[in-house]
């Protein structure tokens, strides 16, 4: 397991961090600030000991990563890696077939963040992400992720192929994104199952695609290439969701 | 419908832009860039006799609206809006059933973007959006449609509830997203449609909820409240594209 110093920004993402139970080292609060969710934060900075300081507002935005703090800064012991093991655990003990979010060099916080959203709704038991020529877990990717980085364990591998081969032999299918595939309506996603998804703008590389048992293609009506990579996750996410309540 | 001047930033939304057939007034390209994909955008605008200034990185940096110009602006002639009108006709145009797509206050760029794309490769015949308290077409949700603001047809409206109103004398059935309401899955959603996704955080209000005619939910298994507005729309739009393709 590896781990960082992390700041959570905003008030929602504040409030997430404290109901998740993880430790908050220290509390940054804009001076003059009084209201609801400012006050439900410095209650829930009391009942757990936190450290807080006040600071004035342009300490605040020289502190901010995300430029869009809301007047609330929260230090955090660590954002904590799981590995793939963690992520087969999980599923283990919740005696559910695996189901794997795999992400093959996603560069946008925004998108990684939704997409960590999204495996969390959609019960998938993990997120896979390469060390590699990605983003990794910031500020602004837990403030996109709408608190769901306390909840979904992420693992940083080396090598997402190496790791894919190593799961293929436990069992696990992998599927991946492409428009030259089967139609996803048509494939049979119910087992334990990977579901790759590719960079923004190039898709998922060819080592890796060639590594996947199966090419997911959602249908396309219109006059540009591909969607957004977070909302063909969410797409190809909640169609395994379906499947698997159905069968 | 309105006008207004805007900027297009970014390579691959500068050839899209050139490639959809719009107009581009200005191109202002970085001196000193010789690539592949500037080297592209200059000869579609010789083709087109587009005029070209080479400027100093600085001063792209600062005519930039959203921080990423990669070196090419087009100022473009307008943004056309479309009318609800012109949305329905292409839909008649196309013989298909009416598939709409309505926002009821998303105020983030990037939300705005990837849904106008999900919409257009979806085959939705238009989005509506309200005038008031919510983002426009700007460059940054230009930006991030990927080029789908130049073929999908975006409407504002003075009252997203009137306008709902009106199309249900016309035979369009509406169906918005919340937690609360039936199964995605179970739900009828093969004729005329107007998909209604809310506001990030607070979600459909309460009177344009009262004027829908079904309410989807997305089966959550996580621990947080929300996908993002933009994965929502998407799940549920190709819910509404499955369930066509299976009629």
């Amino acid at each position: 397991m590896g781990y960082q110093e992390s700041r959570v920004e905003g008030r929602n993402e504040v409030i997430e961090t404290f109901r998740a139970g993880r430790t908050v080292d220290r509390l940054y609060v804009q001076e003059g600030l009084k209201d609801g969710p400012i006050a439900t934060i410095l209650r829930e900075a009391k009942k757990r000991g936190t450290m807080v300081r006040f600071v004035r507002k342009e300490r605040m935005d020289e502190m901010s990563q995300t430029g869009t703090h809301q007047g609330v800064i929260a230090v955090t012991a660590a954002v904590e890696y799981a590995s793939v093991e963690d992520i087969l655990k999980k599923a283990a003990d919740r005696g559910e077939d695996p189901f794997l979010i795999l992400l093959d060099g996603i560069e946008d916080p925004q998108n990684l963040g939704a997409i960590i959203r999204t495996a969390n709704l959609a019960g998938a038991h993990g997120v896979i992400i390469p060390k590699n020529r990605a983003v990794g877990l910031t500020a602004a990717v837990a403030r996109a992720s709408a608190g769901a980085v306390n909840y979904t364990l992420v693992a940083r591998v080396t090598n997402l192929r190496d790791t894919m081969e190593d799961l293929k032999k436990r069992g696990i299918w992998f599927v991946c994104a492409d428009m030259d595939g089967t139609v996803l309506y048509d494939l049979k996603m119910t087992g334990p199952i990977g579901l790759v998804i590719g960079k923004e703008g190039s898709g998922v590389s060819r080592l890796v695609r060639e590594s996947c048992d199966m090419t997911a293609a959602i249908p396309m009506k219109g006059d540009i290439d591909s969607l957004n990579a977070s909302v063909a996750c969410g797409v190809l996410a909640f169609e395994i969701v379906r499947q698997r309540r159905m069968k």
